[in-house]
């Protein structure tokens, strides 16, 4: 199993339109084989902060992801609603 | 549902004993009400990242947690293990 966990730093006034983007490619990616879990979360203290937690069944299901249409299409769309790089980690389970 | 996610930065040599003790934390904090999930990760790209990915019922039974014995034993003796701060952020789910 692979869990990545991607966060989000949407700028001010801009979460609506981010969150009707990537809703979009949740709704296509949930479909998608070897996905296990798509969800996206607020953070608490900081609501610019949205991280999307992701559980898939291998490394080659979650390259097919990235390597699809919908998320092709939506996620360099999210660049210009955001205020810095994202941050990205990739992990496994540690037995 | 309350989801954590919490970041350590481990020093290099120091993975072994790092897991010993959080091991300790774990078997614990799976007995904990309210617990739904408690997992480490590791990241695939850098080694020294371990994360845990935590799932609890309500605020309220996080909270319990960061007051129980085992967290205070544990958590604090963590500290000399880590290259740098943790990072952690509390999200809820975005409807």
């Amino acid at each position: 199993m692979i869990k990545v966990v991607a966060k989000n730093f949407v700028k001010e006034g801009q979460t609506e339109l981010f969150l009707e983007r990537i809703n979009d490619l949740i709704v296509e990616t949930l479909k998608e084989e070897g996905c296990m879990s798509y969800e996206l979360f607020q953070d608490v203290k900081d609501p610019t902060i949205f991280t999307m937690i992701e559980e898939w069944e291998s490394t080659f299901h979650l390259t097919n992801h990235m390597n699809s249409p919908h998320f092709k299409q939506v996620v360099p769309t999210l660049g210009e609603l955001t205020s810095k790089e994202g941050e990205i980690n990739v992990y496994t389970p540690v037995k």
